[in-house]
């Protein structure tokens, strides 16, 4: 193979370092090769095929994630995983059922509107409810709005001002995680929400809402925005309309779980632990390929590259893969339990949860909240590869019970403007996934955890 | 609307500055509206619906290129332009006439491969032209590789280590532009070459080759990769199977074309120009979204943006949409003939032509090569929207010529992974353009338009 453009340049860099610091330039080499061996010939793209296909809708308590446990840990162990383990973990177990229909009638005629029942949603009476809507668009609208009796409809949008789409969801993702909550407590007897996306389309997002104790628990669905932007100038013209939604949906009793644990034991202080993972689980009705297949692929793929290149890591290197994140997030609390218990130390959990795009940079974080200047240091060395944000946060939900413990945690930062588009969606398909977006992810999460292996954080 | 998080994080670094500096706390307030501008309620969306869904296929010469032609100067003038002007320039006139065909005949058996005429093909006999096949990996290759009578089959794949697809696109895509005359030069009666992409897909992708003088003219086709990779294993198995190929292109007499061009009249300096452009022009196959209808949209949309905010410019801000840069580029020759004739002078060039996709920065060239230091100061504005990268360049090809004459160019630099997988293919179509993304560049240009058209450069 001819020298690259991008091997020569990370040589030149290398090279413009002082004379005492060849350990930068150790570093760059082996960077480049970690990239190498993501980008030329890996099973990532393949596997993640694998997963969406043979395992779409891997919901807690489903049986596609039971499949997809045992087929991880199969894989984990095909890559030459020093050990392997399945950490049992009791998760929720809500089923949505027949399809949920959601209609309204008005003039006499009946519209269907594309509709999915929020995730932990309680079923309707099985001929469905039906009631008058009040459309608000905030959370804190509902108390004055008169809603007893009625059916609330949350239509604020996602603020498409914002940069980043992620602080539109968390803003507008209010009205469905405590929306149909607020609405049940001022005397509503359902809720429907607009779908949380910037796109105007026919495609519903699920996603889960929370009920609070002594409040009644009322059905809730996600309306498509198409849906949401119909039913909002039907009810501008016929104040009075009549919207009738049926859910069928069932909980059941928790069911057997795992995370799926896979590591290479480090040669120095093998007691101590750099993680990397994602989430197993996806929505009922979503392949779940960026959300959080590709999470998921990635932290695999890390444990490969090193274990292709032959690196003997110092500090033992972790690859979980969380279960029930979706919709109770048992997985990551029962694993932070347990490294509690066990005295684990973790250098750093690096989560990947933002989908499969490309890689950007990471956010990180402590308690100490200097992580990332702390990280930052190893920007140079990333910089070749055009991953170039080094910002302060939290990680993501897996690893926010170990932040919580005192552990230092990260998450990459992808590429974010196509993510909502299919989120919580039957839409989020391996199609939407770019090989190499992948791949470079694979090895951006890999290049990190070589230079905490190497240096610490 | 709430203050946003961004807004607020724009401000608070506005008001980190020193206190002398109120300007750049102008300059951060101004590119939030600009932002805020693009991001809410932009036209450009539907605009590239209309380009492509009505003007498919582009390419110099076509009754599409005509059309959409008269259709962006229209849209020019809708927005508001102070003037507005269709250049004329003569294009070379290529059609591609009906499908061609390429399949191979091995054991009596014949197999059909997805193939497309190289842009500027001559054809083959009506019958087709039937040879046996010499396979290989770069130009270099064929003097040594006995083709004479024979079709050389370029197969050398996009190197998959280059983190930017653009320099494996510019390496291996020398078999297409330089490959069938080097092929020619040597004897050979025609050539195949591997699509440039680094997808394994059935969907061939076209491109202009270059026919030397007193070289035989040999007709030329590219293969899809999967074709590539099935005729290269047939050619395994049975080094002597026979190539058919038939293409049915023409030559016609060069054809009327034009640049579109519209501007917003300087309030100062209104000689001095700052130009941003893209393609009009595509090829024939293709409905040209990414390439460059995006590059077109976003061009028309800084202006828009700038009249919507009621900026008046210092300096003219000129769109230029470039005919025939895809075989011939003479709109972009023709532009900076004229220019230099009227001794315009130029205070920057920015052009788009690497796709819609979320911007990450500028290559930003001029004769003294400093000129991306200094646009570097303008980097901590960028910040809060994630365009982090100046680096130096030569903008791109529309560009070009006016750089030559000493003026300063730049080209947006967006998100590069996905580009190659439909570029000069019938899928670069609109569905694979993200709105948001879309919108995010017609920002960033605008905000660098607003910001040299303030400072300079």
């Amino acid at each position: 193979m001819r020298l690259s453009p991008l091997l020569a340049a990370a040589a030149l860099f290398a090279a413009a370092l002082p004379a005492q610091d060849s350990r930068a330039e150790a570093d760059a080499q082996m960077l480049r090769r970690i990239y190498d061996t993501a980008l030329d010939g890996s099973p990532a793209y393949g596997q993640l095929r694998e997963l969406t296909e043979q395992y779409p809708g891997r919901l807690a308590g489903s049986a596609a994630l039971a499949g997809a446990v045992q087929w991880s840990e199969q894989l984990l162990r095909q890559i030459g995983c020093d050990r392997t383990e399945l950490q049992p973990v009791m998760v929720p177990h809500w089923e949505r059922g027949a399809p949920e229909r959601v209609e309204f009638a008005s003039g006499g005629a009946r519209t269907p509107l594309s509709a999915l029942a929020l995730g932990g949603s309680v079923p309707t009476a099985p001929a469905g409810l039906t009631a008058p809507v009040v459309e608000v668009t905030s959370v804190e609208a509902v108390k004055d709005a008169g809603v007893q009796g009625k059916i609330v409809f949350f239509n604020g949008p996602m603020n498409p001002r914002y940069v980043v789409p992620g602080q539109a969801y968390g803003e507008a993702g209010r009205q469905r995680g405590q929306g149909p909550a607020e609405a049940a407590k001022h005397g509503a007897v359902g809720a429907l929400v607009r779908s949380l996306t910037h796109a105007l389309d026919d495609l519903p997002h699920t996603g889960s809402t929370t009920y609070l104790p002594d409040v009644p628990r009322i059905p809730a669905a996600a309306l498509s925005t198409v849906a949401a932007e119909k039913l909002s100038a039907a009810l501008r013209a016929d104040p009075a309309l009549q919207v009738t939604m049926q859910i069928n949906s069932r909980w059941l009793a928790d069911a057997p779980s795992a995370n799926v644990i896979g590591e290479i034991r480090g040669s120095e202080s093998p007691e101590k632990v750099i993680l990397v993972g994602g989430h197993l689980d996806s929505w009922d009705v979503s392949p779940g390929a960026h959300d959080d297949g590709t999470g998921c692929i990635q932290s695999i793929e890390v444990l490969r590259i090193l274990k292709a290149l032959g690196y003997r890591p110092r500090h033992t290197i972790r690859c979980v893969l969380f279960t029930n994140e979706e919709n109770g997030l048992r997985g990551a609390t029962e694993y932070a339990r347990v490294a509690g218990e066990k005295k684990e130390n973790h250098l750093l959990a690096l989560e990947t949860d933002g989908g499969g795009f490309a890689a950007r940079g990471f956010n990180i974080g402590n308690a100490a909240g200097d992580a990332h200047l702390k990280a930052a240091r190893f920007k140079p060395l990333f910089e070749p590869y055009g991953v170039l944000i080094f910002q302060a946060g939290r990680g993501g939900a897996d690893v926010g019970p170990l932040m919580a413990k005192g552990n230092t945690v990260a998450g990459l930062i992808p590429e974010a403007q196509r993510y909502f588009d299919i989120h919580h969606t039957r839409a989020d398909t391996l199609d939407k996934v770019n090989q190499r977006e992948l791949e470079l992810g694979a090895a951006t999460m890999a290049a990190l955890v070589y230079l905490v292996d190497q240096h610490g954080l």
